[in-house]
């Protein structure tokens, strides 16, 4: 089948209105939110309902031609653009978001809603999505459950694996796989699902969820608390997330990173004295009040001035700024490096406190700012100031990562950026056992070629 | 290969002594505890390290002998005794528990541990393990995770799919998977250890697991409330899941079963009134006292006097034997039929009240008592008085949960018990992607053959 005929068949599938051949439409399909990945696509195709999807990817299993799924395009490791020559399945219009079941607290949401389309939906009804990102607005359900996507209450309610009640999923032959609405309990085989998500699109095209939704939270309180050191503070992260029952969250930043959120996102400081590493608590509750438990809990530590709590929402969002602003940070001094790692809770204080020498041993001139999910064992190690294809930074970050029994993706996920440090971090056995999935599902290598798997 | 030279070479791999040929050794192998389900071993062979475990299954494999995991022999569906010539791989000498990594709260477990031993372990150390059940002397963690055990807390914490960080598993050609000790976010292709959990021990024998442990609990309150029908007490149960933050726990049973349980197990009822249908409500803190929230969040029912609340160890402990004694009543009247299932919630009162009138259809001497795990959707259904072998009354519990919308299994597996219904249940292309898997990591059906899927 040459190109014309493939596109042909897609018009015919999807409509010419939604087969895009055009460059200046293919455009904001072909690079990635990071600007670090971009390649062209023979075509970008949106479908409207699960049938059009499975036509498209019979359609282009016949053609030999690889399909690259994308949601909102917010990935940070290049696994939703075009390698060259695919095509794009983008899965926007699929954005259905299902009435809540509101005594089950479940949802069923299409792949392209947006997480904050789903949360408006929760929320109105007394519960809410259980994982929350910055990139709520962009960010689709599919794609998310697709990167098993993490944010900042993971600690509390888990990744998108974990919400992910049923789905409705398309192979690459076509074949519909079908589970909703789904059970939070149900042992019945395999978990597909599960197996799905994280898989990068790799496996199958996520077309439908049911997610279990969690209780909106009535109360909540936020603490800022300064460290003298990065042990400290992991020390303290440790002990809160044992003996304080209304944890939601538990995030780390450095003097660093404040210094940048305050010059370019026009930030206050929590408190005047300043510190090298500080923790944010979130502490929150359907019934009670949680700010006396919250400071409670931080008074072991003898945080003196160096802390300071908000109950009320001004002053909660305020302290978040000093947090969730980083990445806007980060990009507005240029286009940082990202590198997004786990390391065992023993070693945390380790990699924050080793990555600057670590980077600055490969590329002296360059920054690094970290911050990150303490609670989760999660840095995001950040490197502002090599070019964008200079990767020797990036591997000194991940060699001290593997170096501290540590995961080179904690929750990005590995997309084309890692694809060579896969076997590196999950050995031979592991890759080829995934490999026997890849191959036993789509044979022909249609889904998301280069993703995960080199040569794939 | 003859069955002779094959039970040299396996004595070979783990010595004399652990390697069981005679009958009386391998009786307790060779049926499980329902007494339903047994049939005899070529020999039962107890391995001391992974690596015996690996040699084992090449040794059958290179035999064309079928390999039965066992763990503590506790499942309820045929999944873990031989159904006629296999070797039993038991795990029970992979029992070591290491050190609890007291910061991040997680243990590695081997497989052949129980679980009331790891939760000494974790309980010492002021941590928990997220997933209780009553078998808890017997069943190990192994087993567990193959089975993707639940209980009473997977509201609160999840089943063991959930629990599991990290884990060591051979593949059937005696390829040693291990991550150990594994991070909570971890997102570096798929999910190989959510997809061993739960795979019933049918794509590979797990050895070691590292576990996310939950803080223990300072302070817990249960109560036990009344009331005049199912969908009241769905209504209240799904009301308290939205609102009582503290809420650890959601069960329900009826007055039938808990008269059994007062008649063989002389247990006192929680109050004078006898009514329909009860909840029991478990509520806990690390740091908060919490009977207070729990008596405020019952209010609502307007339950007056059939509701008794217990914050102290003996009176929680009271309560809870309530519930926690069916299956001996149970067991105390003969041998039940066991179907443990889940509907969406919204079905959750149809499928308890419709169950015995469905049951009698089938057989009207028949008895029928639910109770269940309503905060997950899941009911068990047990039916006294048929034969062993009538499957009648399972038939026609199953096909109203399919009718429902529900799953023929909530936690207890497929085993080989229920492999008719899985097609049903599941779809055939959910379970041709299952056997793809299943054939693509051990194609020659060494592992656990005739559990999931029929002839396998």
């Amino acid at each position: 089948m040459t190109d014309a005929t493939l596109t042909g068949r897609l018009r015919d599938i999807v409509g010419e209105r939604h087969c895009l051949t055009d460059p200046e439409l293919r455009a904001s399909h072909e690079t990635d939110w990071t600007r670090r990945f971009s390649g062209r696509a023979l075509a970008v195709v949106r479908p409207g309902s699960v049938g059009e999807v499975a036509a498209i990817l019979r359609a282009c299993a016949d053609a030999g031609v690889g399909v690259v799924p994308q949601g909102g395009n917010t990935g940070l490791v290049g696994g939703s653009v075009p390698r060259g020559g695919e095509v794009v399945l983008s899965l926007l219009r699929l954005s259905e978001v299902g009435v809540v079941d509101l005594e089950a607290g479940e949802v069923t949401a299409g792949a392209g809603a947006t997480l904050s389309a789903v949360q408006a939906v929760a929320r109105a009804t007394g519960w809410d999505v259980g994982v929350d990102l910055g990139a709520r607005d962009s960010a689709t359900i599919g794609g998310m459950v697709a990167t098993n996507a993490g944010g900042v209450h993971v600690l509390r309610h888990g990744p998108m694996r974990r919400q992910l009640l049923g789905f409705e999923a398309v192979l690459a032959d076509g074949t519909i796989l079908r589970r909703l609405p789904g059970m939070p309990k149900d042992n019945t085989g395999y978990d597909l699902g599960g197996l799905v998500a994280g898989s990068e699109g790799t496996l199958a095209v996520i077309t439908a969820t049911r997610l279990r939704l969690v209780p909106r939270l009535a109360h909540r309180a936020v603490a800022v608390v300064g460290f003298a050191d990065t042990a400290s503070a992991v020390a303290a992260a440790a002990d809160l997330r044992r003996t304080l029952g209304s944890i939601m969250a538990l995030e780390l930043f450095t003097d660093a990173g404040m210094e940048l959120v305050m010059r370019h996102a026009s930030v206050a400081p929590p408190f005047a004295d300043r510190r090298p590493v500080y923790l944010l608590v979130e502490a929150g509750s359907e019934d009670l009040e949680p700010i006396d438990g919250l400071v409670a809990a931080l008074e072991p530590f003898g945080v003196g001035d160096a802390a300071a709590v908000a109950g009320d929402p001004a002053g909660r969002h305020r302290l978040w700024q000093l947090r969730e602003r980083h990445t806007e940070a980060m990009n507005a001094e240029g286009v940082p490096h990202k590198l997004d790692v786990s390391v065992p809770l023993a070693r945390y204080a380790e990699l924050v406190d080793q990555a600057p020498s670590a980077v600055r041993a490969a590329d002296p001139a360059a920054r690094t700012i970290c911050y990150g999910h303490v609670g989760d064992g999660n840095v995001h190690v950040n490197v502002l100031g090599p070019a964008a294809d200079d990767e020797s930074v990036d591997h000194a970050v991940l060699e001290l990562v593997l170096e501290l029994g540590g995961s080179v993706s904690a929750e990005h996920g590995i997309g084309t950026a890692k694809v060579d440090w896969l076997v590196r971090d999950r050995g031979e056995a592991a890759v080829a056992a995934m490999l026997a999935i890849k191959r036993a599902w789509d044979p022909a290598g249609t889904l998301n070629p280069g993703v995960l798997f080199p040569g794939s």
